[in-house]
Order: C-alpha cells, then sequence, then structure tokens
C-alpha cells in the first residue's frame, strides 16, 4: 500500500466512522501532514483522490470539506390519500410523541422543537428578565386581547419580508400557533363541514378538526410543489367544503415549499369557490434562501386567507406566542380568542417584541437557517448510510423537519414502541394523516446538528427497522 | 356650641368628607387633643358621640374606628331570569369593557382585576426573573400538555383546603380559567345542547356557550344561597339539559357563597339526572373567613363535578394560568386543552409554583383577604353616600366584586356611555345575562381601596345615573 492510500484510507475511515461529518472541514494539508508524519504532496494526491471518490470536496481558499456521498436519495412519492372525508384519529400516538418529548430521557427525534442553545438568544433573555422584573407594568397586568400593539407592531415590519402588507390591528396574538389555527377553523367552519388539506398534514391541525366535529378531506400532495391543485378543484366539484388548510412553505411534516404560480393558482380556486384558505406559515420565516418565499395572504386582495403564525419554531416553543391576521374573519376569530384564553401573558409579548425590535431577531433567523441548511445535509448523509435500502427522504429548503418514507414492512408506531425501551422516541406517520395512510413513514427532527446520541439513536432506529423488515 | 361639639362636627365633616374612610382608625385620644388644642376630657366626649351617634366603634387597646354607617342596603332580589334556553348575546358590551379595561388612562370600575400593587407578590417576581434567567431550563423550553408537574404538586396542597384530595395527575394546567372553562364545556357538550347556569353569570362562560353554538338556560338565583336548586329541579324535567354550571363560592358577579347544604343538594341533583357540574371556583380562596368553604368537588365521589380555577384572581390576571381537574372527563378535557393552545409558558409555571411551595402565596391571600374585606366595607359605605336611593347592593364574602342594581330608570349600557367622555368604564348587567336581563345592574370592583379617583369616578357615576333617572 502506498503512502497516500493508507492516508486516504485514514480519512475515509473518519468519514465513514461520522469523526468527520459533512459538511465539516477536514484537516489542513499541513495539519495532516505533520500528523501522519508524511509529506506535504502525499497528503495532496490522497485529498485529490478522496475527491474523485466523492468524499470531500475543495473550497477555494477554504480547503477540503465532506461532501454529501452520491446522489440523495428518492424523495416519497405524491401522496395518495382516502378520496372522501374522514374523522381524525390517532390521538394517542401524538399523546405517546407529546409526552415522551419532554426532557425525561428520551432522544426525541420526532419533535418539531427549535434548537434554542444559541447566543443569539441572549438579548431574549434580557429582555424577559426585565419584563420579568417589572412586574406591575408588564408581567402581572392585563394585556388587551389584540395581544401588544408593540409586538403587532414589529410583526406586521417583518411581514413585508413575505410581500404582506398587514395593519398592526389585523393582526391578533395568540397562545401559539395551535390557538390560531383553531380560532381561525372555528370562525370559518361549523360542526360536521368538511376542511381540505394537504397530505401528510401536522397533527395539531387535524386533531382540531377532529375536536371540532369536522372532517378532513386529505388532497394528494406532491412532495416538491406540495397540495395537488387539479385534485382539489376535483374535490371541490364533488364535496362540499368549507375551508382550505395548508402549510405551503417549509410543509410540515413533508417538505415542501409551494412554487409562486402554484400559490396563486390555489388562491384562485378559492376564489371561484368563495372559500377561506387558513395559511399555516409557521416555517416561513425559516426558508434557508432569501428572499423567503411570499406568503399566499400577500396576493389576496379579498382579505379570504387567514394567515397563520407564530414563534414557536423561529424562537423557541416554550414562549406560546403566536399570531393570526385573518382577513374579512378579524372580528370573528377575535371572539374565538378571547373566548379560547382571552389574552396571553404580556411578559413574553414584550420580550419578543424587543428582540425583534432591536433586529436581534433577524440576525438570529440568519444563523438559525445556515445552521439548520447543514443539519439537514449532515441528518440526509446518516440516514442514507444507516437506514434500509429504498427509504425515500423529503428534501426540504426551509426548517428543520425531514419525512422520511422507509419500506413498506416497517410499521412507525411498532417501531417506536421497539425504540421505547432504548428511550428514543419518533413521530410515526399515520399521525400526520386522518386515514390511517403514511404507516411506514416517520418524521425526523434535525435541528440538532447530529452529535453522537443522534447518531446512535438514528442507528438504533435502523436497526430495529431491519429487524421490523425480517419479522415481516 | 359647646368645645365637644365643636371637636365632634369636626370629626363628622372629616368623615363624611371621606378624609377618615371607614375602616380606618381615627386619630388617637392624645394626638386630637394636642391638634385641637383642646382637653382629654373633651375630646372622649366627642368621641362617645361619634360612637353613639354609628360613626366610630371603639376597639379595646387600639382607638377608634370608622364603622360603616347605619344598616347595609338591601340586596338585589331573587333573579327572574327568561324561563327557556337563550343564545348569548352582547358581546359588544363585553368587547367595550375589556377594551376600555387596559392601561388607556380609564378608571376600570368594572373589570375583574385583583390589586397587584402589593409587597406580598415581591417573591413571586423574584422567582420570575430567575425563571426567565434559566432560559433553556425553563422559559424556552418544552412544557408537558399536563402543565408542570412540580406547580400540580402545588395546587393538589392546596386543594386540601377546600376539601379535594387531588392527585397531580389529575389536573391539567392551563392557559388562564377561561381555557379551563371552555375546554369543559367542550368536554361535555356538543353544538345545540343546553347549559344551566346561574344567573346573573360570569360573561366568560356565557360567551363560551355562545361561541360553542351551545343554549343557556339562567337559572333563577338567590344574592345570598345562590342557584335555585327548586327552579333548577324544575328545568331540569322541563329541557334536556346537558351540564350544569355554577360558580359557588364568592360568586362572580352576585356575591353569594352557598351553604354547604345546597352544595349537596346541587351534586344529588346532578346525580339524579346524570349530569356533570362544571365548578368555577376562580374567588374560591379568596373568601374572607377560615376555613374556606368546601368545593362542590370535594363531595364527588363518582368525578362527575368539573373543577375550573386560577391564579388571575388571586395573584394577577397577567399569569394566564388557570388549572381544571376534570375527574371522570381528564382524558376529553386533556384533548381539548391540547388542540386549544398546546401547552401553556413554562416560566410562569415554574415561578407560581416556587411562590406557593415557599408559602408566600398563603401569606399573599391572607393579606389579600383582609384587605379586600376593608375595602368592601369602605366602598359599600361610598355607595350608599353617592347612589340614588333605592339602590341595591351585593354583600359578597369574599372577592372585590360587587354587584348593583340601581333604580329601574338607569339603563347601564347607557350609563356606560356617559361615563366614556370622563374615562370611567363600568360593567353593564346585560353582559352577566343571556337573555338580555340586569339592564339597570352594574358590577363594581373593590379590590383597590377606594382612593381620590376612584370615590370621584363613583360620585360622577351617582351624577350621571340621577340625569338618566331625571330624563326617563
Amino acid at each position: 500500500m502506498k503512502l497516500y492510500e493508507k492516508v486516504l484510507e485514514g480519512l475515509v475511515h473518519r468519514i465513514d466512522q461520522g469523526y468527520y461529518q459533512v459538511g465539516s472541514k477536514l484537516p489542513s494539508i499541513r495539519v495532516l501532514s505533520q500528523e501522519s508524519q508524511v509529506s506535504i504532496s502525499t497528503v495532496q494526491e490522497a485529498y485529490q483522490r478522496l475527491e474523485e471518490q466523492g468524499y470531500a470536496e475543495v473550497r477555494p481558499k477554504s480547503g477540503y470539506y465532506v461532501k454529501p456521498r452520491g446522489d440523495l436519495p428518492d424523495l416519497p412519492e405524491v401522496s395518495r390519500p382516502a378520496q372522501r372525508p374522514l374523522e381524525v384519529s390517532h390521538w394517542e400516538q401524538v399523546y405517546h410523541l407529546l409526552n415522551n418529548a419532554k426532557g425525561n430521557g428520551y432522544v426525541a427525534l420526532g419533535t418539531a422543537m427549535p434548537e434554542i442553545d444559541t447566543p443569539t438568544l441572549k438579548p431574549l433573555m434580557k429582555s424577559m428578565t426585565q419584563a420579568a422584573a417589572n412586574a406591575s407594568d408588564s408581567f402581572l397586568n392585563y394585556s388587551d386581547i389584540h395581544g401588544s400593539e408593540f409586538l403587532r407592531q414589529q410583526i406586521a415590519r417583518l411581514a413585508l419580508a413575505s410581500g404582506c402588507k398587514l395593519h398592526p390591528d389585523e393582526i391578533i396574538i395568540t397562545s401559539g400557533c395551535q390557538e390560531a389555527l383553531v380560532c381561525s377553523l372555528r370562525a370559518v367552519t361549523k360542526p360536521g363541514d368538511i376542511v381540505a388539506t394537504d397530505s401528510p398534514s401536522f397533527y395539531g391541525s387535524t386533531q382540531a378538526i377532529k375536536a371540532l366535529g369536522l372532517k378532513a378531506l386529505e388532497i394528494p400532495t406532491h412532495p416538491e410543489t406540495g397540495i395537488s391543485i387539479e385534485a382539489l378543484e376535483m374535490a371541490l366539484d364533488q364535496w362540499p367544503i368549507a375551508a382550505i388548510q395548508v402549510t405551503p412553505t417549509c410543509n410540515n411534516p413533508l417538505g415542501y415549499t409551494m412554487p409562486e404560480p402554484r400559490r396563486k393558482e390555489l388562491l384562485r380556486l378559492a376564489q371561484q369557490y368563495d372559500l377561506p384558505i387558513i395559511e399555516d406559515d409557521i416555517y416561513g420565516d425559516l426558508y434557508y434562501k432569501s428572499p423567503r418565499p411570499r406568503t399566499i395572504k400577500s396576493f389576496d386582495e379579498e382579505g379570504r386567507v387567514l394567515l397563520c403564525s407564530s414563534f414557536s419554531k423561529t424562537i423557541a416553543y416554550g414562549l406560546r406566542l403566536g399570531w393570526v391576521a385573518p382577513g374579512q374573519c378579524t372580528e370573528r376569530v377575535l371572539h374565538k380568542k378571547f373566548v379560547s384564553t382571552v389574552s396571553s401573558p404580556p411578559v413574553q409579548q414584550q420580550a419578543v417584541a424587543e428582540f425583534i425590535a432591536n433586529g436581534y431577531y433577524e440576525r438570529h433567523l440568519r444563523k438559525m437557517r445556515a445552521q439548520y441548511k447543514v443539519a439537514r445535509d449532515m441528518t440526509i448523509d446518516l440516514i442514507k448510510r444507516y437506514f434500509p435500502e429504498g427509504t425515500r427522504i423529503s428534501y426540504p429548503e426551509g426548517g428543520y423537519l425531514l419525512w422520511v418514507e422507509l419500506p413498506i414492512e416497517v410499521d412507525t408506531v411498532k417501531l417506536n414502541k421497539c425504540l421505547e425501551d432504548r428511550k428514543i422516541s419518533i413521530a410515526p406517520g399515520v399521525i400526520f394523516s386522518a386515514s390511517g395512510k403514511y404507516r411506514n413513514f416517520l418524521r425526523l427532527n434535525f435541528a440538532k446538528k447530529p452529535d453522537e446520541e443522534i447518531r446512535a439513536a438514528l442507528q438504533e432506529l435502523a436497526k430495529q427497522a431491519l429487524l421490523l423488515m425480517e419479522q415481516a
């Protein structure tokens, strides 16, 4: 074996074992030559071969970096949910997910929690501490039912980035996006109504559909372009649909971002059938590229779009701060919000408003977007390495959620059960469907760059999936 | 005029003008003798006459105190609401109340906000600041959907004082009592159902009845003993009632505290008709005497009572922290809570749990109960002094809300309108009824001991009421 081959072998080994992860910088030629006690030219030779073999890529004036290996895995196919309105089930699985997400020792691969361990949140802590110390002006006192005007002003300013011109008075602060979604649903439907949704779809909104006595009509959805306009149009002809609910940007869980022309088509369809659209934009600010996509709301001149969002995914879940711009339905949504919780805690509103007003939010977003993008590539790389052949993965352009399709033999509810002893939890596919579809799918969180613990959990997950396949 | 008569006249003048308020200590004999430059025995003579005239009372080893003048005013009569289920209206009036309650320069006589300017809340501020500074462990992170276990343990301990043995797992933390009430209502009814309520009744729950597509059947309610068991039984025979909702302790707005035998009768009736009771105990810990009354829940061995409460009235509104012990319905309420807001902010939960665990909550309660009792007598005294003849007032044994019946000619919605220019707001009676009753009633907050501003506002209110009577 030639000297450069030995060096090359060592590098490949370290990459395969994950010591050097996808996207990370490899040792400089000088350092590696000292470490391996070989010449500069030997190391250069090794790196060239490493690049040729697809392990590394060179970045000018920077050095060699670990490259995602080979092509991307296939995307999941267009979903084919049941072609009729259905009652929503699978609450037990949702409950299991939520209960094993909290800090009770689980490696919670299935949650949708952002990374909160970042210095860019320090200024928020400072604002929060100040607001908490200022009792009578802030944290103990009344906040009006619309929410803090200061915060609504900041949200209106941020909305410009998605092409939306909102007046602060058109915005209602809610207790998380969940309250925004459910108050919107309540405002535009009555029990027994049918709501058309993308499929797979966020379990919080499908469970709301269940709780409100509504039925979900899941529409086939493409993993890159989103809800099928054609299928939706057919459904609108066939069923008395009362509202359309979609998450067009950095979709949860499927990852797609709907192209702008399709957003306009969707709006036109809603106009044609005179229907409201509930647009969930909770991950919209986490789109990796700039500018972020325009919301459907931004094209809506009639106020038929109820735009829902929150800071749970972009800042932190524990804030429980969301908002809704309900267009024509503002008065009705305000009544629903009053009945639901009256108003939201003033201290979080004050702290977040300051965080945004001082430019810290945008700085935080820039950092998180970059970090999530790197984590996406690293996580996909690990899945490709560990998971059974035939695994398909979504390829999100924002956020931190992957939608993973395992071979048909793997029931992810069973898989979750197998992983329970090992204190690993996933989000099984069935909770993202009213019709019990997606039994061999799971949602995976990559907010944290995969560390040893996560790598081990993914390996264990893959191992259990293979065992289930053998048993099948 | 004798010397003691001059001193007496001065004292009476000062009491009438409110320099010395009901319940406050009068100057000591020594001080007044020096001030007035008369002998000790002259002052003693003056004080004796003052006592004889009913202005003052002597407290052994303490001195003379201003006494509420004369008898108490009459109580409002037993309410006679419409004898059929009705849809709830008057949201506009509720909205007006909420909007003019915030710190925009109004003297908000109508809100139900507690006094938060008290040193006994200092330890809470400290806990809150610490929790806010501890970002990753607390304010940014996930709280499970049941709510903080630490807080639920504290609530279970406190519940013992009302005779309730609750396990922490039977308690669900909510975003204020409103969420507890509305999730409870959702868990035990379906749209179109009839809910029996006391009358007058808290507008938050009647508006929830409206929003859920339910109908309210208001039951005649006695200002001292609460909802009429006899009338309720008749209603249960006549209508397919799905649930009973009451606030039996320190009722809002009527002020009654239901005697224990009647609580048991109410529970027996619920058993007989196999109905759930939603028991709102939000003011229960503010009962002036010790021990506080037992909740209906404490007699319930079948889990048919859904006990709702919060810290909004006992600590501060801005916390937005409530809880519910839903008995048999725990699973269903948990689903409603998840759909409504998923979970409540962890930072407030942590701070309040610490506040309770360290004994500060009970100390705070002791102080507030005593303060509210004094404020009640002072406020009733002012109403007697200023308000038109024929005014009737409730006599609550806890909390800080009065229910005031003005002469029949005074429409309190109109009165509220007249007061708007003067930046005074009240809670008009109509919002406490589904049937548009109580047009000449209003609810009055006495959480703050009446200062100059409140005295002036009450005088202005009385003046406008008299003007409305003249115009009628």
